[in-house]
Parts: C-alpha cells; structure tokens; sequence
C-alpha cells in the first residue's frame, strides 16, 4: 500500500460516486483513466470469484490477455492479490488461480444509529475482523461530545485486533440522512435530534487521523451488499432497510445511485398515505411515520390498546422501543391477533413503498434489512414478493427477487466501511473522467 | 455519413442504453472504445453550444488540444460540424467557432397516443423539419392493421420533406409502456386495448425500411429534451408526461436511468392512494387512475354531478375526452368551484407522486409535459414547486426547478426522433465497454 495509494481516498471520488455540478459526459476520457478504470475492473473480478485465472479474466472482461497479464502482475507486486491453488480448465493444463488478499487492507466502518453505535473492522475481502457495540444513552446527545466519545472506540478497535494501522485505509461512517455530502455534514436528520449541520466527516478525520467517507446508512449498507455479496448482488438492487428510521440504498447498472447531492433513496419518505400523520422530516404520510419501531408499538395501542401490549409484554417506554419492537414481530407470528393485525398494515405499507420504488426505477431485486422488525421478516419479505410481483407495471417481463441481507443486523456498519474499500477499488465511471 | 454509421444504429446498444444482463462494471476499456467515447464528448458539446472553439472545448472537455484538433478534423471530415464564424477570445485572436450541421442527418420520431399519432422529421440539431398529426379512431384498434396504416404517413413524410432520403438515420418510436425492449415488443400497455405483445419494432423496420428503436414515450420525451435542451437539460431531471396516460422519463448524472428491463420511470403507476380505485395496470390507487383526461373528467361528475360537466360544456363522450379535460381545466383556471375542486384534488396527487419520487431520486429538476392539462400547466406547476421544495427531505441542500417541457405537444414525437440521435451521438458510458 504506498502513501500515495492511502491518500486516494481522502478526495472522496470514489468510484461509483456521481458528482454533483457539471455532468459526467462533458469529460473526455484518456489512457491515463483507463488504465486505472481497468485495473480496478479486474480487481473487482477477481475478488467477486473464488479462484479466478488470466484466461478467465480475459474472457469476463473482454480485455486482451496481455493486459490482463500486465495488470495482474501490478496487483501482485502491490501485495493485492495473491497465487493460490489453481482452477481447472477445459481441455489444456489447469491455470494458477488468482485470489483477493484479504489482509492487504483494511476499512473501519462506523454505523450511527439513534440508539446504538456500531463499530467494525473490515479487510478488503468484506469480512469482519473485530466488532464493537455500544447503545447510545439518548438520541438527542450533543454532537461535539458524541464525536469525542466515538474516537477511541475507533482507536481501540484497531489496536485490538492486533492490524497493522498502516494497513487501515480508512474511516467509513454511516449516517441516517438528510446529508451535505461535498461538505461532509450531516443536516438535520429526523431522528437525530439537536442535530443542525454537524461536520462529522472533518471531526472524525481530525479525532482518528484516518481519512474519513460519510454517506447515508442504507446507502452504504447498500454498497456493503455489493462489496460482500458477490455474483448474487450484481447488477441492480434497491436495499431497504427498516431500522429505527427506514431508508434505502440504490444500486443500477452496478453503479450506486446517488442523485444529485447524493441524497437519492429515501425509501422511508415515499408518501403512503395522502395527507397521513406528521412525519419527523415535515412532511405527511411517509412509509417512516407509519413502520418504524416506534411507530408500530403506538398503533398497536393506538388500534389495540395498552392491554393489547401489556399482554404480549411490551414495556412502552422509549429507550426500549427497539426490544418492544421485537416482542410485537415475535408474538405477530406467534399468532397474536393485535399484534398481527398491526404488522399486517405495516407489512401493507412497505408493500405498497416497494411497488412504487419497482415502478419508478425497474430493479429485478430487493434485498430486505430488517434489524428490529426480525421476528417478521419473512412475512414482510412475502409482502413485497406478492405485491411487487402481481402488480408491477413490468411483471409480464421480469420477476423481482426479494431476498434478506447478507449482512443482517452489521449491514449499516459494514456497509460504512465498505464505502472506502469501495471508493477505493471499485470500477466506477467516475474514475474515467479527463 | 458511411454506411457502416448507418447501420450502427441498428444495434441498438445507443449510449446511455444500459443493457440489462451482465454488469456493466464487469467490462474493460480499451483504446479503440475511448476513440468512439471522446468523439462522442466532442459532437456532443458541440451541439450543445451555440458556437464553440477547439480551445474551448479543450477546457470543457480535459482533453488535450491535440486530442480535440484531431476529433474536430474527423468530424469536419464526415460533415457532421461545420466552422462558421469566429467567438470572442481573452486576449488573444478570434477563434473559429464550431456548430453542429443540422442537415448532416435527420431522424423520424413517431408518437403513438391512444387518441393519436404524430410523425416528426428531425434534424441534427434536434429542430422539426417537418410534421404530421393524425387523431386515431378507436384505441382498441388492431395492431396489424395500425401498423400497415403508419408506414406511408412515414415514407411521405420524408419524401415531402424534401430530405434526400440517404440522410435519414432511423425511425424512433414511442409508446406507452411496459415495453420488451430487447425484443423490440409492446406488452399490452394499459391505454392500448388488443395490443398484446405487438412486435412493433420488427413490424415498422420492415415496412419503412429505417433501422427502428423503440422506447416508452415518457423515457423519449425526456431524451428529446436532453437532446434539444442543451445547457438547460444537463444533469439529472424527471420528465412528467400528463397525457392520456401519464408516464415518467428519468435523466440521472447526464444518462439515461432505463433500469433492469427499460421500463423505469413509470410516474403513472407510483401508488398514490392505497387501496385506491383500480389502474388498468391491474394495481390500485397509481396516479394514473386519478389524474389521466378520462379520470379527472370521471372526478368532476362524480363528486359534482353531470349538471357540473355540461354548465362548463363538456361531451362525456370517450372520443372528445381531451378537449373535455382542456375545458376542464380552463374552468378551473376560470373559477369554476367544481372544475377548481377536482384540479386541485388532481394537482395535490401529482405533486405527492412528484415528492415521493424527488425522495428517493435525489433530482434537482422536474420537467412538465402537460398535453390536454395545458391550461392547468401553471396551476400545476405551482403545486408540484410548493410541495417538493417544503417537503423532500434533501430541502435543505437544494432546490428543485419545475419547468414546462421546452418541446410542448411535441415532445413525444421529438423524443421519438431523439432515440435515433441519441443512441448514435450521445456519449454514454456503454460505449466504453470492452
């Protein structure tokens, strides 16, 4: 890893990151870019196969075999990839298989929930090295001493896993939305209160000396997917996640879909009811009024009645809204008919969101986070299924698969550390750009 | 213009077309696709410009001046651009400004609607050259026969035109959705009664004898305003067409976003009421059950009576429903309570379905093609500007413009036309795959 390669991700151009500002197709493009653009599509292919060779590589890519050679000889030399083993082939002598080093590099990524902080160490094949969990006290905690509280969560987590700190790329940070992205502040999001355009990114790169990417939380749960996941995350995905807000992440065409300020996705403000109860962000209606935690155990009472909750035991207090939350799925599909009416409507609502989300952006998959709402999800994944695929407007062409999260509950953080090992490596348009 | 240019558009592989299937991510780049990609960068900035130097397509571009000087001889060479006059310069001389040849090529664009079809001809520089509009009899007419019925309309066209039929590059069409993209079918559009996977696009090539691409009508109506809209359309949009259906064209970072199967964009279908009243898409509550012509004059008679229509002048009869919706909405625009009731009733769902699609699409730009609600364009406008710019959740970051359409009545039919340009000289990132 040379300095100039750590450097890279400070500019924050990952690849795969659309600009703001002008637009992508009044640059021209150079030798320069390309070799940079191919390099990182065959990192990209080897690292998404287990055991991949020269030959193959060639033939996925469309690249010649002498290119292919070349650039597989600089990713060998840089320590990227390594020889291990060989494939078969058809016919003539097995070939050396290529494979991603896992400990090249390392990501940390921070997920930043209203009532937790999760912390991951990550190397570049996507998986976990070391994990820290803390609950937050409460949601409305003051910035400046939250930030001063992460650092040497950050710190220590490294130093524990006995990682080189040299090898560690960099600092990904997941945050709930609404973000300034070019300014890397987090602005005002509905579930963080006392929260006004804090710089979190510059805060944090100065507390941890890492270079630091923010991004919204389903977003880059949406890229952990893609880093993680392999031949069954490629192409288009919308990921939804249903935490203690409820966003979305959008992946097209292998590219991460993130308009214009790149605040696209906000899966959780899809409008579900027409002029519905008040929502945090200041709107009416939204599918987050409706689905969250919070908002399903006040149906419950608000159709049901407190005894309706008492009897399956919830507590009702808000600093155990998410266990509440859970014991309200549970006794859902254990048959409770209160419990069960009211994840029904939920059920129908994000139906309803994902139907919309189909229509409006033609993806042939959803991949579903679930977090507090477990206990229903596989109710709520055939929720979608049933809707999206017996009423989209293109059903007659294609089928779209819904599948859980390969992530589960760490999605939100390794999807933040997967923003820089993705900013980084990840073949992106962005990266041909004269 | 070469013959193998000609043929080129046949492919169908036009940028900014993402193909569904494999990744795109997973393709290299090589020399040859970069050459193609910047001649491309080049025409396109060209066209978009009212006179340009080298010099300053250089800059614009982050191309080197050689690698500009010698794009330019190449399209100087084949007639595609033309030296006409000098542009001011800081200092130093003058310099030759270069535009796009508007009668280097032309492009057919027809417009099927189920109440009519239009025919445009189309220069190079995006400017209608000729036009023919038909009312069609019965939306359910037989396709077979609909289709013998357009080719003359098309072959007389050009030949009226005075446009030496060697110079016409294609046909593009545009219709309703859900489309087969790849196979060049119409899947039984819910406005088009009988049409049941009509290979439309086969059909028409065979009888104009122009290589034919074919898209939803929303998704050409926004590339025809890409196409002619110059510095007004870079970036990303939304396109709304309000017609008797109502359908969405998305341009995302300069490229078309078509998703998995080319059918996204479908602004009709997002839910806007749920279980609402039935779509003839088969779902319930999308906006194009309560906003099309036919729905909003239902409306009025439903919650104001018949006496409420016919005091404003309305038919009722299926075959004058547009100019009913036009009266509609001139009363409306008038004062008429009723007619101002159900506008207004309307005007709230479109711009809920314009906020939940500014939420999880992250666009600074709403474009408006308005047809039989024209008198309401205004109105409409308003109601969209208010809604998304109080309450999409990126508010704070930015703004969204809502825009008329700069192509009016024709931008089906110029989107049509678009298609062919577009496919051939836009530059999009799929030229670049290896």
């Amino acid at each position: 890893m040379t300095r100039g390669e750590r450097d890279k991700v400070d500019a924050g151009t990952g690849s795969g990151h659309v600009p703001s500002g002008p637009a992508l197709t009044r640059n021209g493009t150079n030798l320069g870019r390309v070799g940079g653009y191919n390099r990182a599509v065959i990192l990209d292919a080897i690292r998404r196969q287990d055991g991949v060779s020269r030959v193959e590589l060639a033939e996925q890519t469309g690249l010649t075999n002498q290119t292919v050679s070349n650039i597989v000889r600089r990713l060998l030399d840089d320590g990227l990839v390594t020889e291990s083993g060989r494939t078969p082939s058809r016919g003539g002598k097995p070939r050396t298989a290529l494979r991603v080093r896992s400990d090249a590099c390392y990501s940390v990524g921070l997920h930043l929930d209203p009532t937790m902080s999760v912390t991951v160490l990550v190397d570049l094949a996507g998986r976990i090295v070391a994990r820290r969990r803390r609950p937050r006290r409460a949601p409305g905690s003051d910035p400046a001493r939250l930030v001063r509280g992460l650092v040497p969560g950050v710190t220590a987590l490294v130093a524990d896993a006995g990682v080189d700190r040299s090898r560690v790329i960099g600092l990904g940070v997941a945050v709930p939305g609404p973000l300034d992205t070019s300014h890397g502040l987090v602005v005002e999001p509905p579930n963080f209160l006392n929260w006004h355009q804090v710089a979190l990114r510059d805060a944090l790169a100065e507390g941890t000396g890492l270079p630091v990417v923010l991004d919204n939380d389903a977003t880059a749960a949406a890229i952990g997917e893609r880093w993680a996941g392999g031949a069954a995350r490629e192409g288009s995905f919308l990921f939804i996640y249903l935490g203690a807000g409820i966003g979305g992440g959008i992946v097209h065409a292998d590219q991460v879909l993130r308009g214009d300020t790149g605040n696209a996705g906000e899966f959780g403000h899809i409008t579900v009811v027409p002029d519905g109860i008040p929502c945090r962000c200041g709107a009416r209606g939204c599918l987050e009024a409706y689905c969250t935690p919070a908002a399903l155990v006040a149906e419950l009472v608000h159709r049901h009645g407190r005894r309706a909750a008492t009897r399956i035991g919830l507590t009702l207090r808000p600093e155990t809204i998410r266990n509440d939350c859970v014991r309200l799925c549970r006794a859902a599909r254990d048959g409770d008919p209160a419990a069960a009416d009211v994840l029904d409507r939920g059920a129908d609502r994000i139906a309803q969101a994902a139907l919309t989300a189909v229509n409006l952006l033609d993806l042939g998959r959803i991949v579903l986070g679930v977090d507090a709402l477990g206990p229903a999800a596989d109710m709520l994944r055939d929720a979608i299924d049933r809707r999206v695929n017996s009423q989209a407007i293109a059903r007659r062409i294609r089928t779209v698969a819904v599948e859980p999260s390969l992530l589960g509950a760490d999605a939100g953080a390794v999807g933040a550390a997967s923003l820089v090992l993705h900013g980084r490596y990840s073949p992106g348009w962005s990266q041909l750009r004269a």
